[in-house]
């Protein structure tokens, strides 16, 4: 069987169990504490040497990392991955853009607020954060004017993989009001089958997402 | 005849020249300066509306972004991109690798360098930015102390991605030195069949480049 090595309340680890569930894969999950320094540890740094998750390992020990591209191995051959050369592209562009457009801002200000002090001195950059994000908001925004998905004519790993950290926006401050396209597209992710929500944070994260800046 | 829309002295633009010099395609390079905000114009962001080189056009007018995701489309079926499912998974892995803890501090160091007057605000960031690098160029170290390129036994588009920026990462202030195997894996890369430099960057840059902070 294989195994994820993630932290539960991380989108981009959930965006695994996601598609696992969809999939109806069989999965171990090993809950891997990243926010209390458990991916800088000597065995899992000689797993990962970039410390971080989530992590898949096969049964015969070979390792996958980067929720992306586990993502793409995962789905290769099921309805969440086409076939046809063009959308495959365009699964993985999207899944770039949230990467390096998306992920640093939205997931990096939700983490400020919830995962570190309220005198942290990162809470400084929660305003350009916010500024970032809601740009990559737009451009989601833009695309769902005129498409349902975002990759071709169904629900995919593209949609998983940009749904993770937008549904969770809230925790980093961002307002979903001015993006319609975007709230209908996130309630289609919700209605698909097998889904399944990321749980809430722990006690302590949700007091410090209670005190939005 | 397939279009990129580039900036020559862009790392992830070059990345797209040199597969398509090394694949041997015809393509049309159309020159765009994203330092000087050409990927902001209403014509620009009609096709892409992240507004970010390179792009590619397909002759019917189909747009795809993102250079990590342009490699994959381009080198599909080629030697620079296996069959093989979880030699695929790893060339993504890297990829993503690249784009989130690599690309954001070798090349944005860089472009603060290089792109950013000598008294911008910016340069404060240089520090951090080096950091996070050497962490991704350790990282990368790490993998090629047992490993010739960064997918199976042969060079592809995961090695392009990473010798984009690590190549001019002087550029941003980073030695290399304490890389041994970076700097042989670099220079395997140059041998390569097809290899074409990035341009020197045009003088302005190069002036400021001289500086380095």
């Amino acid at each position: 069987m294989i195994t994820v090595y993630g932290y539960s309340v991380s989108g981009n680890c959930h965006k695994l169990r996601l598609l696992l569930e969809q999939l109806g894969h069989e999965y171990r999950w090993v809950e891997i504490d990243s926010s209390q320094g458990a991916t800088r540890t000597p065995e899992y740094l000689a797993k990962n040497a970039n410390g971080k998750v989530p992590m898949l390992e096969l049964e015969d020990g070979r390792i996958l990392v980067e929720s992306n591209a586990i993502l793409c191995y995962l789905a290769e051959g099921s309805r969440y991955l086409p076939a046809d050369a063009w959308l495959r592209a365009q699964a993985l562009s999207w899944m770039f853009f949230e990467q390096y457009s998306h992920e640093p801002y939205i997931a990096v200000a939700r983490f400020i607020c919830g995962w570190t002090p309220l005198d942290s001195p990162r809470r400084a950059d929660l305003p350009r954060l916010r500024e970032r994000g809601n740009q990559a908001l737009a451009v989601m925004e833009t695309h769902l004017q005129s498409a349902e998905w975002f990759t071709g004519a169904d629900y995919g790993i593209a949609d998983i993989a940009l749904f993770a950290y937008t549904d969770v926006a809230h925790h980093g401050g961002f307002d979903l009001a001015p993006f319609p396209a975007l709230r209908n597209w996130l309630a289609r992710v919700r209605n698909q089958s097998g889904f399944v929500a990321m749980p809430e944070p722990p006690a302590e994260n949700a007091a410090l997402l209670a005190h939005i800046d």
